[in-house]
């Protein structure tokens, strides 16, 4: 190759993975306004608040220590450093963001914000480092293209160890059994963002290719972007159909959640299946994801924005069928990478929450629960004007 | 040319039209955000979920059937052939979106996504065909570049059929001629949705030109997006002026519509205009589209969000005027491609709306629609704490 | 180098362009959904047609006048010369966008679209082709890469001549010096604004290099992403911070204030500092605009959306702060290019809103003020059916 080929070929690898990276930051509004949509107005400012800050926080913090603990220093000669930098950075975002929606309307901010430092720091690096990182999940055969596990799973599994010491909201559970539904405040807000993840998330598999020029790529990338958005609009019809079943509704949230769940799935390998593959790939995260919310409503596991089930369960089964359709991947490497990062997250992170629990504590008080974050947090309300019909 | 350079050539015209695609499927969320904020809230999280789920029918439907119809097995050598499926896959959502507003606050869910199966399936892709396929329309040197006739008016006769087979909302008009306004919930929603649309305009006029490298491609490209912003530019003031002239008052919805009339008429031929005459088209399809609407509401078309009207004149518009800056293009082959992709799509389109009708039915009951789609196909409430000035 | 690689880097530096001012076109809508969530719900229609018809006018303008003042007919040969019109466009739209925040809720339209006119005409082009056109300024050493003092802090200049003559809204002030809040209606759409805003400012700053192939222009466009990601990401946390400490509550308005100062703040030189050093600067325009919104508010400068504070005291920040890390830069030419900046924007505004009260008058009327301009101006209700708590 000639030497101005190469430099070709360098420039525009740079922005390909530039655009990429900037699709996965969108992503960051995309849950800002999906959780906003999800959570009750009284919470709403509160959770604006912590979906800002974590984005903020993960970026520095990935920067400061998180890189150089997951990557150490690759010597990259396809495209710019800066620009690989700004690509794996913005994951850890993504996976902290998939926690503030699982602990959401009962999480003390402070704590809250400590657990980031640390998740993003520290247990999201070096969990990354085993596998893309060149580590010993590498070396054992484990395969996640962009992160059904690394980086969904990882974030479903600390939601989870935050979920259980934190404990369910208050009016959520009834005394004998009963499980009352909490409706989110603003369902078009939870749709825009479900679009914007399902956007973003184009740069999410599409980059992760990690380069476009070169034998294939190309041809890798564009499949990518067919299976992506096949895998979602199929994990959305099937939560639709599965719901109208059971349920003989079109449940809003149960679809915008049969998407999110196709994404997360497909994530662990969307460059090996065909299309119709993917599809199906999609159709039955849908349809699992609708059958882990109510599994999880019913162990009075709270999760306002259901992030467990769609980042958790539907990234595990991510994992678990990369081998159906990649010949490389083994059901066993799959077992192992996933027990080993779920393992490593969830009691890391528990050992965390625990820390916070017993210091500054984990939950608000029952009154500033009652309140709200936007008054006692915030002291900003999100809607200040609209008469409200749950306040007295 | 070398190798190497067809090799660069290939990966950079793939990830250009990806990133198109990528923006008109991010149009999905603008009709959504558009759709949603013009509706009365107990209709919105219905027309979200039509939304999603015309979206994910229309890329299934695409996949399965739609795209060999339409395009058979092209031989594509310039970029990726799944880049191909993926941009061409999207322009069908698009066609599909614009029929769910027209028919928004009365139309049965069920039939509604039955009739989004058979027109993504079969009346879009063969309509398709007769241009863009290489068909007779083509031979016939009728001229849609990005398709003002072949999508946006497609849309619209169909949206045409259903609104004539549906009849209007209850309350819209009165037994003496009256007229009633029924506002839209959520102006910022509806102009969200219309700088979505505008934003993904970008990729649905420039990824038509299908290629970026080779004579002349990216100038034609370059132009291609000034002309389109001029033109939405240009629709926005014209519609507002007209408003302010004839009724005093800067007329918000009348203003987004000057600009998606713009957008749509701007289509048929973005390529060949000058950016001033592309102002001028602009221009003129503001004035229209504000006239259409106030037309097609006195001769009582209920048409909610002013689709038939955006898409149906403004597209047609488009398409009769694109012999002033073409020369390749006639009077003639572009009132017969006009005459024919309508009469097409618009008698198939009612003899399936018919056939809905007569069978599962396509209007809600009297009850249900008092009630809204939210309580009774949803059973989730858009903004279910905000009192509500309209319900008793 | 040979013809195949020089056009193929055209295509290549065109599409780059294209797809930065597409980023900044899609900003209107951050600027659009930031005010409408920042005012009171009364005068959100209002605010919405106003930045709706402010782009509309930037752009028409622009083509007809604006872009020959600032740049006459430049000779490029490195990429599409329309692409090159289309990306400083969009810039012209920003700088008014800033007004509009600022003057907002008193304002009346037509005073604020002729004044959009004269400066998309005029004020801005004859300003920014002293540096940007190879103008004095230039020649001079002044050095604002991507618009810190030509976009940002002439925007806020043009507000602050216009909140001086339009005086704050009433009830912001009492008769003994108290400040009443007056909290903005919508907290998730000025979020999402603001997430819009730092999305689209990657093409803003990334697009300002001009040119991605060559000789170092991807590296440096890549560290201008990573830079502006990281300005932003610390002028939220320290605002945060700042407000914490002062005021113990976690201020969203302030936090969204801070990441836009920061970014503000690094558009001066996105390409010199290291990210650490980005992290500084935008760290401490995230504490100077806390302290800058608060003493505005002191002597009485009303600004709605803290504009002024934001573009005018973050820009000039970030002006006189590029020769720390820029050695071409100069303390002395960075004083001397905001001075004259500042002067010739505020003067002229000054003069243009003077002309506009003394003869249109550029408030509205006390009665209309307090009805809101959504009944008045636009005879449209942004949220017509939500039972407002401020409303008799």
């Amino acid at each position: 190759m000639t030497m101005e080929i190469i430099e070709l070929s360098y420039a525009i690898d740079t922005f390909y993975l530039l655009i990429s990276a900037a699709l996965v930051m969108w992503m960051a509004a995309g849950f800002s306004m999906l959780e906003a949509g999800l959570v009750r107005s009284k919470n709403t400012s509160e959770i604006l608040v912590k979906n800002i800050l974590l984005y903020a926080i993960a970026c520095t913090c990935f920067l400061l220590f998180g890189y150089e603990i997951m990557y150490g220093q690759p010597e990259i000669e396809s495209h710019s450093a800066d620009a690989d930098f700004f690509f794996q950075m913005v994951f850890v975002a993504t996976a902290m963001s998939i926690v503030s929606g699982a602990v959401a309307e009962r999480m003390k901010l402070t704590s809250f914000l400590i657990f980031c430092v640390i998740l993003t720091s520290v247990i999201y690096p070096l969990e990354g480092a085993w596998t893309w990182g060149g580590g010993f999940l590498a070396e054992a055969g484990f395969s996640d293209f962009a992160g059904s596990g690394i980086v969904h799973m990882a974030g479903a599994a600390a939601a989870l160890a935050g979920v259980l010491l934190l404990g369910p909201r208050r009016g959520k559970y009834g005394k004998n059994g009963e499980i009352y539904a909490i409706p989110g405040a603003n369902m078009p807000l939870a749709t825009l963002g479900t679009l914007i993840l399902w956007f973003g998330w184009f740069g999410f598999n599409g980059g992760s290719q990690l380069q476009l020029t070169g034998e294939g790529n190309a041809d890798a990338i564009a499949l990518i972007f067919v299976n992506t958005n096949a895998a979602a609009a199929c994990g959305a019809l099937a939560a639709f159909l599965t719901m109208r079943f059971v349920w003989q509704k079109a449940d809003l949230t149960m679809i915008l959640n049969g998407a999110l769940a196709g994404l997360v799935a497909i994530t662990a390998d969307p460059a090996s299946p065909s299309p119709i593959v993917a599809c199906l790939i999609g159709a039955g995260a849908g349809i699992l994801v609708v059958i882990a919310i109510i599994v999880l409503d019913r162990v009075r596991l709270d999760d306002p924005v259901g992030a467990i089930s769609v980042h958790g369960v539907a990234g595990l089964y991510g994992l678990l069928i990369v081998p159906l359709t990649n010949a490389e991947a083994t059901v066993v490497a799959q077992l192992y990478g996933a027990g080993v990062i779920f393992a490593w997250v969830f009691i890391t992170s528990f050992v965390v929450w625990w820390a916070l629990k017993k210091t500054l504590g984990i939950r608000v008080s029952m009154e500033n629960e009652y309140l709200g974050g936007d008054l006692t947090d915030c002291g900003i309300a999100a809607y200040p004007e609209f008469v409200n019909s749950k306040s007295e």
